[in-house]
């Protein structure tokens, strides 16, 4: 079993006028830890997914505690694994903590589909291989 | 019991390579029709609470639903109510949808703290009373 | 000679540390006010340009001044006029105001292009003749 | 006479509709490469500046030429030089391109200021020393 881990450094653009991220930015992060390891762990980046394939992975449920504020120049520590994965969709879990400290924890279910029909689809067997050494394993 | 209704148009800037609203800016619209609810339904601008009274609403968890794609140009029909309302917290259902076609549920919770000591207190009194005409009435 | 008239309000995710806008926000509040002209003056939105006509707007050049902070919570008065207007494409004036102090000048030079073969190509004649009434009479 | 080098991947988030990078997702860039600048050439973070220092370097006047669109995936190479370097404020030269096709080149004025006052101050010595190696060199 494999963990992503990938780190992401918190920008002034990404701050409030509290001086903390500002939670919706949080996602574009989580969205950009996805592409990192969809690029990265599973050769099939974004670009090749919906220029070359025409599918996609499109979010469509999540949850998210959001523990401890991240503030202007943290170094955020950001782990991927997967819950569980199906036929057609996956459970992802997102993880960031900073020198230890547990900042945000966001699971997102995402589907594959066919960008062109927007309709669900099986991940092809060699894709699901590579994702499949992600899933945590409860035993 | 009342509910807090706004709208929201689909920007260019809201949507994505595919031609869909890119999950991350549905957050800064939630994030808005917070700040317009605030500032119409509870006149407890974002504006005041950060700059006179030094407090906010941090969100700490959310889950959310992603139903249907929104396209530029779809015009959003949004509601607000709270689903609880506690000493110090507030959860929140916001539901999104277009031409009576459901787009996203999103349910937020959020804590009322000091900006200065980040510790969670107790809602206003006067607040309160305004907050609580919002609660959904399950019976 | 018209003057295209809008009004943005200062949110909450528009502002950073310092309390006041974020520059990069401007420039997505620019676009938004094009679009709002585009869709409202010339009865051309941008999803009719992209998704019917295959045609698109993008700004190739611009300059700005930034002449004082805009804090959390102020509404900008915003005009838009045509500097000059060419025969695929245009540069415009967009200024914005807050209780009457200036915020900001921004100056973007628009072509008009195909989105398949990303060509300039000549404004459609009824659309020229409606943007001619933006354009600043120097007299 | 030094150029600060980083390099910039385009992501989905910085995508719009057509495919293309939407032009203020630019500035967040260009903003992220003065924040690495500070951070790796002067030693002078933003973090330290804004909470250490209550010091600043707003951009007052920024033009900006987008000479040829980019992709998501590219992998931006981008330089940052100073034009010119008075005493409360200097011009950068911020410049990017892929596989030697140039995307955008950017000017920004910023000036160095007091958080508190908004009032122009001078750099301090050390900080103006450091800079002044990005000075471009006209002879």
């Amino acid at each position: 079993m494999s963990t992503f881990h990938t780190s992401w450094q918190v920008r002034f653009a990404d701050t409030d006028p509290a001086g903390i991220v500002f939670y919706p930015r949080y996602f574009d992060m989580v969205n950009g830890v996805v592409e990192n390891w969809c690029a990265e762990a599973l050769n099939w980046s974004f670009r090749k997914q919906l220029l070359e394939h025409k599918v996609g992975l499109p979010t469509v449920h999540l949850d998210a505690d959001f523990l401890n504020p991240s503030f202007l120049g943290d170094e955020l520590d950001i782990t991927l694994q997967i819950i569980s994965l199906g036929r057609t969709s996956c459970t992802l879990s997102i993880q960031a903590s900073c020198k230890g400290e547990k900042r945000f924890i966001v699971r997102p279910v995402l589907v594959f589909i066919s960008t062109e029909s927007y309709k669900a689809q099986a991940f092809p067997d060699h894709i699901k291989d590579l994702m499949s050494q992600y899933v945590i394993d409860d035993e």
